[in-house]
């Protein structure tokens, strides 16, 4: 059972129009972050919801997303798995590269970062195309880990990440059309 | 006061030779994160060096520093400022150019993220030379905040990054001779 919602939390996401392109309607959320309230209620909401998945991990892509997988690691008491772009990892990594609109990106994760069958959810402050997220699963997996959920403070509807991503079971605090 | 500390944090830092060039020793907090005991301690005693401080907004340096910000600013009902590579964030910004070993960096804050006169605190996870906390200090001070604190999960002694910021108080819990 998700935490009764106090306040709106759609009011402390700024529409920033053109961003990063023309076209692009830019969801910045900033104004959350430095509201204290606002921001501990997304967490706690969060938190709420992944509870009952019996988590044994968090992981979550730099940059944004770590702002996000810490509070919930330590609020779920499960640990920290940093999920970096290539070579800002010092140890042994799994690597996944994934399509972007133009070109690739690629993202590690340690080797040594889960034990197989622990339990790990990712976290990210937005669901887009899923691209992103949809990479952090499979590094997950690849170092034998089980996805129990995936969590996100806002999903951009249009873009499909919810659909490309459902086996993952989303979880997300808002959602735009 | 410092939380008693239970565990050695030392324990959980990893040592790896040769990273990201030979003759460089990085020190790998990943397996701190990993343990929900140890980061939890860490961000305790962080928050409880700054507490007395008044903190009215954390601000960090991505990636790794938002790692330790977002829990501390939770902990201390502080609002949470995201510092950024250039061109990441969607409204207008402050930067602030820095000199590296090789070439510049660049960081930005928006320029609305701080009221004049706001007390502010700089997390990052290591204090190396200093450069960069620096600039993010610089960047508070640039939008009217006021520096009362920096504070680090390690530093490195001898890259000499505690006299270079000296005039803002840094705290840190581990330190590397």
């Amino acid at each position: 059972m998700a935490t009764p919602q106090v306040v709106d939390l759609r009011d402390y996401i700024r529409n920033v129009p053109d961003f990063p392109k023309p076209g692009i309607l830019f969801r910045d959320i900033t104004p959350l972050l430095k509201n204290p309230g606002a921001f501990r209620q997304a967490i706690e909401m969060l938190v709420a919801e992944l509870r009952p998945r019996q988590v044994e991990l968090v992981a979550a892509a730099e940059a944004r997303g770590f702002l996000f997988a810490a509070p919930i690691a330590l609020a779920l008491e499960a640990g920290l798995i940093p999920i970096r772009k290539s070579g800002k990892l010092p140890c042994q990594t799994l690597s996944h590269t994934y399509q972007l609109e133009y070109g690739t990106d690629t993202l590690e994760m340690h080797a040594d970062a889960i034990q197989p069958g622990q339990r790990v959810v990712v976290v990210d402050d937005v669901l887009a195309t899923g691209g992103t997220v949809e990479a952090c699963c499979r590094l997950v997996e690849k170092a034998g880990g089980i996805v129990v959920g995936c969590a996100f403070l806002i999903e951009l509807r249009p873009l499909g990440g919810r659909e490309r991503i459902a086996r993952y079971h989303p979880v997300c605090l808002i959602s735009y059309d």
